[in-house]
């Protein structure tokens, strides 16, 4: 093995980034090594400035370069309708589908006791607050995972906002477009079942 | 989608890295958002490092950080055997299977007049030049793809050896362990046959 350090150094660092094993680090590290010095600096400029720039919006807990984010200060969105998600980057995802025009608001986690989150761990008091702060709140759409955790923060969100005036609603859960009956889970299969509509 | 620009430019240069789509590029940025600071920033210095302390051996070409590397100065390794390679990265693989204790010369590339690549740009006068210069050099084992560009420069390299009293090897080709019979390809079956060997 080449004694370089700084390769070893830098394929250990990016052997942590999610989907990239020891062996794609490598290639990663000596990809860059063969590619010109500017890129390496340019992803370095990057990387440095990435937590100066970009904070958590005081509002909907979205990433954002200003505060509050565009989103929660665009007057065009329906303000009435908040879309409650997991993560952070749950934003952008929805915000591709095109078909939700109201605003975010982040959890920053799900209920999972075993690896110690509990509802205190997670973004609900500054909900309720934000619905309290906004009599228009109509409808709070649970756009989270269709997993043991996503369910379990559906089910205790769905019973502390029984208390306010508020419909809540979950994204459907069923077979994806594409997929194929023969393969799906019966999990998944008995919920298309249950969840069916009109034609 | 949330408007920031410095998670677009982050995304945009990760999604160049081989292997790395712009999904991923996507899921490593907002994971490095969600992780420390500390990991950002440690990511960011060792890329602007690198360029800085890897340079290329001056003898073999691999990536080292002193000249010549630890490889090349290294009295235990047996100087009369040159693994001839394509590119600075399969150093390291080559000697993690602790098969060879040879020196190494590193090509920089294979033959491709495609892609503009010709013999020229090629580091091959400098592996001429290296057995010129050591009288001890027994043998050149090409240890280059088994691909048309991989075939194309070994045949090439092997034409040029012959006027030079080495001994010009090729890296077996053939079934790969664990591989199915059923499964693998004419062509390497049809080169396993031919380079079969006796028990």
């Amino acid at each position: 093995m080449t004694h370089t350090n700084a390769i070893d150094r830098l394929v250990t660092l990016l052997a942590k980034l999610p989907g990239v094993g020891k062996k794609s680090a490598r290639r990663i590290t000596y990809h860059i090594l063969d590619t010109e010095t500017s890129y390496a600096i340019a992803l370095a400029d990057e990387l440095s400035l990435l937590h100066k720039t970009i904070f958590c919006c005081n509002e909907c807990g979205g990433y954002t370069e200003t505060n509050p984010c565009h989103i929660c200060t665009d007057l065009r969105r329906d303000r009435s309708i908040i879309c409650v998600i997991e993560r952070a980057a749950d934003i952008r995802i929805i915000e591709e589908s095109h078909e939700f025009n109201g605003i975010f608001h982040v959890l920053g986690g799900l209920i999972a006791p075993l690896e110690g989150i509990t509802t205190e761990n997670l973004s609900i008091d500054k909900l309720l607050l934000r619905i309290k702060n906004n009599q228009n709140t109509k409808e709070i759409i649970l756009a989270l995972n269709p997993t043991l955790e996503g369910d379990t923060t559906a089910l205790y969100l769905q019973k502390v906002l029984k208390e306010y005036p508020v419909e809540v609603t979950r994204l459907a859960s069923g077979m994806p477009v594409g997929g194929d009956i023969e393969y799906i889970d019966r999990l998944t299969l008995s919920r298309s079942l249950r969840g069916r509509i009109k034609f």
